[in-house]
């Protein structure tokens, strides 16, 4: 389900950004009478992510807008499919649309990147997983995009999961102690409810982290044969996540290493929107 | 100069995001004396916009870390570069971590960019412009990266500037009117401090547009042909500007037309990020 | 248009500062079950302006109080004439009075002294612009009532025009340039889509201005005679702004020198409240 | 004492409103090195309120701003009179001088209005307080400029005060009671802390009143001799306020009758502001 | 009243608090389709206060739950009694109800205790009110809830009562004067609109606040023989209130003293809540 | 450590409660130069938690009051004990007074409470955790006093552990499903990073459970002796958790049965505050 809180305080932002102190182009020319129906249209193929948004936004410019969405989230759209309708105020339709279409765009972006990734490990047992290296302010909407897309969440936020890195790591070596000790402590201070997942670079780490029982285990930039040798000798004992620079040519070979999850940042940083277009008929006067 | 106020705003509503109820990992194993400095890095060649984030994020996150930045906006920067320094408590640096890197990334992914299409049309007259398909929420920053990058900025939202676009006139010429009196009204309604611009199609729009003398003729998806003809029976009389689907392949075409500005929507909505990593050393216990 | 965003915002602001903790007096006389009829009532003539006002504060206090418009804006009401009707529980409207006339009162008292300014013009090519001389936190709605009025608004704010004023200008100048240098450089950073401004306050910055070929040239403090000169040499090449402590008594001799605009700090920053009065009919029990 | 939660948030709103997306014209043409020394001189006698005001507003644009008071709250000022100085980097000047000037001449505007009250009535027994009749959103710091002129306060808003008016006073009829039963009301719902005012309007009110035992007795809209007999009647047993349309020239004849307080709603609803510039001399380069 | 702007901003803050990115749980589980009714039982013996709660929380949560309430604030509550019911989708109840329960559970443990409280003194002229020693956030519903309890309030925050304690009468006296100036200066400093109460110790204060013409006299921390002797040399000349660690048991001694208010800090500041569960029936499919 | 942001957040929006306009009294009394020193004092026996609650409340009011903190949280405190001092402006020590007690009691209260039952299990292997029964707008600050007292944190809301209750699995033994498929559908949806934990009542639903390989199960309202039945039938393939009314007197007996964790809703529902008190000295003037 999309978020809805994070939905309607988003495209509220957005339509305060973008309306400034009005749009005096259509308040000019457009008389408040004339009637107009929008055809938002796909002009590439993809699959479609947040047609709420599309409600959320001309809504909240003018609740007497219709709108009436004719694909739902996660469907695959062709070129020139019609996505929604929407029937009301041309000259409120015309101060919704760019907001409406680049929350659209960046989320079906996000869709149509995480099923690509997605198709590419089918058949193995890989998850494709997502990151925190989302747009800021947008993360709510753009973990939804991945769940659309077929992948699924790593933790939102720095509180619900527990990720012992490289340098958390370092801060206790320093101390003189180890992963065992690391995950003792994490174990104490967090709620009981969420995991603890530790990142390891080597083989020798994974065998330290394997005797101190995490919940997951992350093999941080591994070449796929050393991933497959982590993978055999953890056995199961701890989830096993891949992460590191993983992209779409890179990302069977991955799974193939036998690892239950794939995190890719590229696909919330680097992804690009899908085209989408609105267009406006004129009801007659 | 970066919107501070925005900023600001932005930066705090991403810590809010990234940190949910706090960092329990960091909070767990990394005491709160232990001291650390963090070296920023360029992992790709781009050109750097957004330095002044990581000050702003980390000083969110605990006012006592000292940032020094070595590399002012604007600056190129070569793979290997370090970008800036910041000392301080290790487990405050770890915090702001991703939502520094998150945000200087994007602008410099836009900045450098907006400098490839603007070294795509050196020794012409076009000055490349952004346009309002931005990230909902980031649209300041991402306009301050455009700067950077040598690009200048289009109208930032729907009340500073008059577009009369193709449904708007069609709204007017509903009424039987056309783009005289569409220019005639917008002026009678909008401050007399912002310009009025009217897109065209075709070049009988040209002729009717120029005989209503508007500040500025934006041509819509022309080919080059078409717009060097446009340029010619403008003739100086309105700023002229290349807009519709214009890319890095096509921009130098564009420009050879004579127009004096080219608007690009890829510089913000499909732009990748730009590498840039954060390492840590632990000060010695 | 009534700016609805900005006059939601203000109205919400008012009604927390007016409130309190609630309305004591009329919470504990007043039966939740009684019901009223108020009488929104014209003691002077006038403009009206912010008819809007009424139903947007009289709803946000209760939403089934229905208030009826009698009157538009831009209407000139004469004493004693109703502007509109509201009917709903009786303690609802009182707690919604105070507020619904700060405002309407404050507003058409501005459109008031906007049509006298207005008339003392006509048949001169002058138009009568506001200034950023506004109350604090109440500008949309001010600006909203000079236009009302029958006024123009000028820039609303510090980024939707270039205004090169003296101290910009003696900047420059402390660095060996002069007018031609300002606009250059304000053209470079400012969006296109906005206009340049400059204030002069001599015939020879007149001139230097001319050369320099702004967008708008504004008089400051000129004598109408100087003005007229002024108009002279300008010559169409760019809008005259007249400018500076112009009162209702000096007005027509400012427009009868051929300006295009006269900007009026008066407008907003000591207008009298237009006499609006609120009468509450009870319902019978 | 300013209320200095209120002043913030007052000047950090007036300059989100006229600082938009940032000052183009000081951005564009003023040296972020170049120092500058701001004069703010009294243009007009009256008397000074809202000193504060200068300092929170620069410092608010950039703290490195200093300012300096060499005139305090409730002082009579002259023209020409020298009232702060404020040093810092000139382009931040320039920005926070509109909303600086804007509030401390509506504060002085006020400050000085009610001294001229006060004085009117000096020698008798009233005192000059003010009403809701406020500017909304500024009520915390007009209500602040009328104790500087010398005035009092009525009730701030809605909850810290009872006061019974003639609809109150409808509703409570409509059930066959009257003055007695509302005022037992009124101090069964409110707290014991605050006090009950009645408002009267003809001398039958006023014994009904007495009976009563009201804290305070309004009366509203009596004429000199009326009230005179008024307070004969009330004899100490109340504070007796007059309310209703009185201005500069009838307060005096309103002193004479021995009422405690006159309230006067024109203090804040319709006062010129105080003229007061702003000169700036630039540093030497 | 219950004070419906304050109930929505905590019932808002209370809800992304605690649904903070979502339900994870009720999203996996609860299809959106599936229906259910809600019963709010009691399961203590108690006083109602906040059923208005229920609807706020459902209905933000989800507009379309309908929530009939039984039983109205300040009626008496019995083990297993229904309050109220409510019918909507099942995944949106489930979402509300641990906010609606906290709220209503917390609100009626204080109408419950305020309740005891006024019994106990019941014959004598003493009101029961509370206190500032109230949760943050929260004081608007509880103080509502003391007088759903048949509790009155004390002023509810430092702006709308005077009340002169210890350490502003040291500050005084450090000036060489005593109770006749501080409430002299109070006086002249407040609104005429709320009374001045003057907090004593001894008989001798209590003597000494008598000649000064307060409007209250708060006795603190006396005995109820010595109150009872305060209360005696009053003689009705100002209100008395008793206050300092009055408990239920000792209420009753302190009432019997013929003081007009005892305010009761463990009102709010440690009362436990009333238990209220709710059980939910799902619709058959 | 406490949650800083959520700390500052709850005191700004408590003094804004509490100060209103601004405190009359010691406006009017207090002189702004007068000195004072606060000790804050322990009046019973306890565990102190949210020492850092006056230092930011203190500054909020007013910067340059200094604490001094002389216990540190979770330090046990007795009568009389000395917890902190504060040094600053005496009227500005008044203003923050009542917020920061009232914050600092009922923290202290929460942990005092917790470390009773903490102390209560000892030696047994049961961990004290807390529920999401906390005060609405409180709950970090409520749930970090938990810590100090000992106890650990349940999940703080909704989106960070997916606990299936009776309402969630009706629903899926509404659609002819189970346990299994209860959890088999809760780990598909929710991040990776957090635990599934699943309620059961009896000893079937126990077996159920054990088959479906939840990570905790937690046994809602069972006798001690069936709990020590249930925890020998998972024998350590889940954690295990006690819920249900328990309160200090059971506690132990529940512990006795081998659970994990113990989950206790009264630590935070209905817990009284510790009782501390803050006197002033005046600085002699």
């Amino acid at each position: 389900m999309v978020p809805r809180r994070e939905l309607a305080q988003i495209v509220a932002r957005a339509l305060e950004e973008d309306l400034g102190r009005g749009d005096v182009t259509t308040d000019a020319l457009v008389p408040a009478t004339l009637g107009g129906r929008a055809i938002i249209l796909a002009k590439e193929n993809g699959v479609l992510a947040g047609a709420a948004v599309l409600a959320e936004t001309f809504n909240q410019v003018d609740p007497t807008i219709e709108v009436t969405a004719l694909q739902v989230d996660g469907q695959p759209v062709i070129v020139g499919a019609t996505i929604a309708l929407a029937h009301g105020p041309a000259g409120s339709i015309l101060k919704g649309e760019r907001v409406a279409l680049n929350l659209l765009q960046r989320m079906s972006g996000i869709a149509t990147a995480t099923r690509r990734y997605v198709e590419a490990v089918a058949g193995t047992r890989a998850i494709i997983v997502d990151t925190r290296k989302t747009t800021p302010g947008l993360r709510a909407l753009e973990k939804y995009a991945v769940r659309v897309g077929g992948g699924q969440n790593h933790r939102t936020n720095l509180s619900d999961g527990v990720l012992i890195k490289d340098n958390h790591l370092a801060a206790i070596r320093n101390e003189g102690h180890g992963i065992a000790e690391a995950i003792r402590r994490a174990r104490a201070y967090a709620p009981h409810t969420i995991r603890v997942e530790i990142e390891v670079t080597t083989l020798d780490e994974v065998d330290e982290a394997i005797a101190a029982r995490p919940d997951i285990i992350l093999l941080d930039n591994m070449k796929p044969a050393l991933m497959a040798e982590a993978v055999r000798r953890i056995g199961g004992r701890a989830l096993v996540e891949a992460s590191g620079g993983i992209r779409l040519e890179s990302v069977r070979a991955a799974a193939n290493s036998g690892v239950d999850l794939i995190s890719v940042g590229a696909l919330t940083h680097s992804v690009p929107a899908l085209d989408i277009s609105l267009e406006l008929q004129l009801d007659r006067g």
